[in-house]
Order: structure tokens, then sequence, then C-alpha cells
């Protein structure tokens, strides 16, 4: 039988990591969609061989020299090894790459998003920073060269597929939903007494420790509607949070008639994965069923600005908008750090975050250097605010 | 200010109904949007003059000569009086009407419905008949002459919106939602005791008699599934249902890759009778909002086939095919009149439907006055079991 759905090319950035494996997984059951063309990770040199060998890309991208060295020695003749920066943008640009999955973190990701749109390709993008960030630079020139940018997150994954088919002019509001994280029911005046143990206790995602905690102070919340300003071009004032324990509505759309649409489903992530790869297909997952009536109930809330503030940050930074966004991540990565190091309280993640934001002057953003350099200003004066509190 | 779009040009059949009603409070919410051409109704004549009066239509049609006669003394000379079948059918099929709104209850309906679709009319279907009665032709017709059909009931509406956008061909299911009806939570031993005012008692929507009572067995949301099956083409055995009692998600329909695309909204029909009247723009409804923070929470629940069997006999006679819905139908029909009228048990109107519809012997559905002979002969049998049980 003949397939009528082309092949698509895919470039992994950021392989080795929990979304790039879970795309893997994704590509590797479905060899008549998916070719991997190209790979780029850190320094894993070990899971990377191993990728290497199953999927034979013609590139590979590793963070230096050493990993590259260590690399080459266990890949076939086909597939070129390349190190540093270059490497993966070089992945990101490859000509016969038809589809990024962008899912490097931290800075290093938004460079690469930034590379792929340059070339021209359609983007699934995990990597945060490159929105939150520099979002509004990003999308202005995925429209100017008419690149996709297919969310590879549930909640965005959710609005996308609630937006589809509908009219965007109609659009009232977008609901992002949050589980409320592992201290949702912790009462104000423990909260300041909470520690990286019991904060790290995520109910229904298993993530990494930043966006865990980023879950429990529901900066995380924030930082997604800041994402969904720029990836859906909505005004922050109609961009919602609904706290929603169970996490099987993923996010919702509610349109000018007052009717609500939604995407919900089980919570793992090869859902929002597969969609951005498979897209404008779906892909046919044996993914466990949702079912409704065993699971009985699903329970929403108010988001509690009072012992959760950090999302409201967001709003602020929006407001403020240039490198405000940008500088607010950065304070938040190093109080988060400073609250995992036991530096600082739960709740002065927040504090930390608000009193450098509210110093900053934004300038209006340019690039992606300077979104850049405002976030690594955000993470010095978060740092010098947390060493000030200890001493 | 120039409005972009074209004004729409109605005739609403079934004006003093409910349905009629709540469309012609939508239609002169927008005068821009909307110009009502066309009435029908039966002889609520008081109404019909007031709704004339306010709309002023080109044709207003009424059931018998004694109506229109009462009628034409009070519409100006620019409206044209119609009686019988014949005027319904003028009113469906007028030169000047854009969009027929379909809201004629029982057989009458039918007829209107199939005039509209052969006019070449797109049609807002609130007429449960047609598509359980004769669904198959219908729908055949409609895509023979490219006529779009937009449900006017919350849960298909829910799924319409729902499917938009998507790939028809990436459906896994479609899942009806169902308040559970009055009766929901009372034990098996209890049912065949209950009588019409407890049964009459539907906890989310305000409807008539018959359809509240087909809300208790669940027979409605079994001639739901008939009426999904063939306004979407989906197979019976990809249609279920689901109980949720605050009939807040509208329903939902999964796709292939796990996905569940949902409509949820607050319980006012306007919703889904603008969403039809629009299509494919929204109005911008002053509805209610539906807040999902202050509603706390929403709840699921296998429907049991146990004490409430009506549902399962809709899967059988979409089996059965040809005629056996329009018999089981008209079955139910009988079988609701009469335990309305304390001539039947709560438990024996899905008993007496069973046996109608395991007696009768299909045959291939080749007009719509056959399956109106179908319904009526379903009507019949089901009132000989009435009157051999009480007999």
């Amino acid at each position: 039988m003949l397939e009528e759905a082309p092949v698509k090319r895919l470039a992994i950035l950021g392989s080795t990591g929990s979304i790039g494996v879970q795309a893997l997984d994704v590509a590797g059951r479905f060899p008549e969609r998916f070719e991997v063309v190209a790979l780029a990770a850190g320094r894993n040199v070990e899971r990377l061989a191993e990728q290497a060998a199953r999927f034979r890309p013609r590139l590979v991208a590793v963070a230096d020299e050493a990993a590259a060295a260590a690399l080459r020695g266990r890949v076939t003749r086909g597939t070129e090894v390349l190190a540093g920066d270059a490497g993966v943008v070089a992945a990101a640009a490859h000509p016969e790459v038809d589809f990024v999955l962008a899912a490097i973190s931290g800075g290093a990701g938004l460079r690469s998003t930034a590379a792929a749109i340059e070339a021209g390709k359609p983007v699934g993008l995990a990597n945060k920073e490159s929105l939150v960030l520099a979002g509004e630079l990003l999308m202005a020139r995925a429209a100017a060269r008419r690149v996709p940018i297919l969310p590879v997150d549930s909640e965005h994954s959710a609005i996308h597929q609630s937006l589809v088919g509908h009219n965007r002019g109609e659009v009232r509001r977008l609901i992002l939903t949050a589980s409320g994280g592992p201290l949702r029911s912790v009462p104000a005046a423990e909260l300041p007494g909470v520690g990286p143990e019991r904060a790290l206790k995520h109910p229904n995602w298993s993530m990494g420790d930043k966006i865990t905690i980023d879950s429990a102070t529901l900066m995380n919340k924030g930082l997604e509607v800041i994402e969904a300003r720029w990836l859906f071009g909505v005004e922050p004032r109609r961009i919602d949070i609904v706290v929603h324990p169970e996490s099987v509505v993923h996010s919702m759309v509610e349109y000018i008639d007052g009717s609500m649409v939604a995407q919900l489903g089980i919570s793992d992530m090869r859902g929002p994965i597969s969609y951005a790869m498979g897209h404008p297909e779906r892909l046919p997952l044996e993914l466990a069923p949702l079912d409704l009536a065993r699971l009985g109930r699903l329970t929403f809330e108010q988001p509690d600005p009072i012992r959760f503030p950090a999302y409201t940050l967001a709003y602020r930074a929006l407001e403020r908008g240039g490198t405000a966004p940008a500088v607010l991540s950065g304070a938040d990565e190093a109080a988060v750090a400073a609250f995992l190091a036991r530096r600082c309280r739960f709740t002065e993640i927040a504090e930390i975050c608000a009193g450098v934001l509210e110093a900053h002057a934004p300038e209006p953003l340019r690039s992606v250097e300077q979104a850049l350099a405002a976030s690594e200003l955000g993470r010095r004066e978060a740092e010098k605010r947390v060493a000030r509190a200890a001493g």
C-alpha cells in the first residue's frame, strides 16, 4: 500500500531531554511518516549514540568538542558530528529538514528557535524561553516568513486545538488550566516553611525541578500566559487562569457567544508532541484513552493571588513590556535555584521576582541577544537580593 | 459604519414554540444581521400576530384556514397568510429565504425539513424526527444538493463545534453527554413506582413533557445517538454516552491520538440556536458566561443500562436499519403518552418500545412518507401493547 502523506524530515533539538526522547519515541512508532535528519543535544554522548544508531541522522550536534570527539567514534560514516552553537544552528537550518522540534531548554533553546525560523522551518516549540523572553520578536519573524509555530506543551496545544477551524476574531478569552501544583491546599501561614522536598512533589506531571517549583508558585502559569499572549496574539487581559487539579482539561477558549471549546486528555506529553509533529494530521497513538466516567469528577477553582502571587507578575511584566518578561524569567530562574539550594524561602521566590521586575526600566525589544542579556540581568539582580537577604 | 456580513433572510418554522421564540429573540437582537421573511406555526394566532407585527415577514403559514382567517385581520398588507402543509412548504422554500430554522415538532416538522432541503436552503435543525425517522434519506439529499444542516440542540451543536477545523477521518468517537435526567439516582426497585410528577422534574433544562420523560428514561439520548449517526456520518459503535449531571460539557469528540475536544456552556438554548443561525459567524450574545471556578466541579458516570435500558434500543434500531428507528420513535411517543396518562409504569416505557422494535421487520427506507408511516405503525403497535397490559 502506498502512503499518501509525505515523509516529514525532522531535526530534534534537545534529543536527550525528556521532550526529545518522547519525540523520538513518537517518530520511531511511525517510520513511514518521519525521518530523523538531525539531532542536537548537550553532553549525553551515551544516549545520543544510541539515538544515532537507531535513527541514523545525517547530522548530530553536541555541546562541545570533547563530546563531539567521544561521539565520532560511535556513529556510522553517514552521520556528521558538529560541536557548539554552530552545530545546533546547522541542525535547525539543515536543508533536508522539514520540521524542527525545539526542545533545548534555556537560552540556547531560544537561539536555535530563532535559527529555525530564519531558515523558514516549521517549529514545534517546547522551549519556554523562546516566547517568554522574545515572543514578540520571534512571532513577528515567523509571521513575516510564514513559518508555522506549533506549541509543544499541553496548555498551548489545547488552545491550538480549540482555536483551529474557528474565527480568531471571535475569541473572547483564552483560559489556561493550572494543576495548582503540590502546594495548592497548603495554608498561607505554612508556605514560608515549605522546603524543596515538599514543593517538588507534583501531583500530575513528572517534570524537571525548575518547572515543578514554578508550578508550585504558579509562576509557570504566568510564564504560559506570556507564551499564549505571543503565540495566539491575544491581549493579556483576555487570558485567564483557572485551577483544575486533575489536569484533564488542558485549556480552553471562550468565544463571543459564550461558547467554550476545550481540549481534554490524559497527562502524557506524547499527546502535544505528536500533535505538533503530525500537524496538520493526527497520529494514531495508542495512548490510554481518557475515561471521564472512571475519573468521576473534574474540579475547578480560582487561582489564589494571596498565597501564590507569582502568576500576577507575568501580567505585570507584559504590561511593562519590552525586556520586562525576560527580566522576570531570569529573576525566577535565580530565585528558584536559591530556593532549591535552601538559600531562600518558598514565599521569597515571588517577592524577589517582584522586586527585580519593579526595579527594572524596560527597553523595547530589538534582538534575541538583548532578550538573553535582559534575562541574565534579571538573574543577577535576583541573586543580589538573595545574597542581601542571607547576609 | 458599513456592515460587512450580508443580512441573512430567515424562515422560522415553528415560530411560536420554545425554539422558535428564542430564535426570534436572537434575530431581534441582531437586526443588522437578520431579516425575518417567513414564519410558520400552528394555531397560536395571538403570538403569531405579535411576531408578525414586530418582524413584518412576507409570509406567515398557519395550521388551517380558521387560524389563517383569524390572523389575516391582524397583519399588515405586506404579509401573506397561508394555511396547511402547503403554507409551511411555501415558507421553507420561499425564494427570498437564505436560512430555514426547522423547529416544528413531530412529523410535520419532518416534511418541512425535507422541503427546505429540496429547495436548497441551509437548515438549522431543531426537529428531532427529521433525523430519527429519516436521517439516512435527508442527509443523502442534503449532500447531493450541498445543503448545510446545522444542528440546533446543545449536544449536536457541541459536536459540530468540536469537529470544525479537524479532520473527519481522524475521529475515533463521538461522546454525547446526558444529564441523566430527574431519576438518575433512583434505585431500580423504586423505578416502577415513579409517577409523571416525579419524572417531569428535569434538573437542568426546561423542556416539554415528552422530551423530559425521554430524558428520564434516557431514550432521548438514544434518539440523539441516531441523530448523530446521520448528522456526522459516524458508525453507531463509535458513538458513546456519558452521564454528566451538570450538563456543562455539552458533548465531545475523541480523535485517533486520544485527544478530546469538547464544547462547554451554560444551559441556554440560545447558544446552539445562535450558533446555527449565525454560522459561519458567531453572534456576540450577552449570555451569562460559564464560570467553572464558581461551579466548582463537573461529574461523569457511565449510563446504567439496567435501570435505563431505553437508550440501548436506539443502537439496536440502527443495527436493524431502514424503518426500525422510525418505528422505535413512534413506539416511544405512544408509550410516553401512556405513562403521562398513568396508563403504564415508568419501566414499561422501555419494555413496550423493545417489544415493538423486536416485532418489527424493517424495510429499506425510500421516502419521507414511508418513514412517517413507520413511525405511525410504531405508535399503533405500542398503543396495542399498552391496552393489552391494562386490559
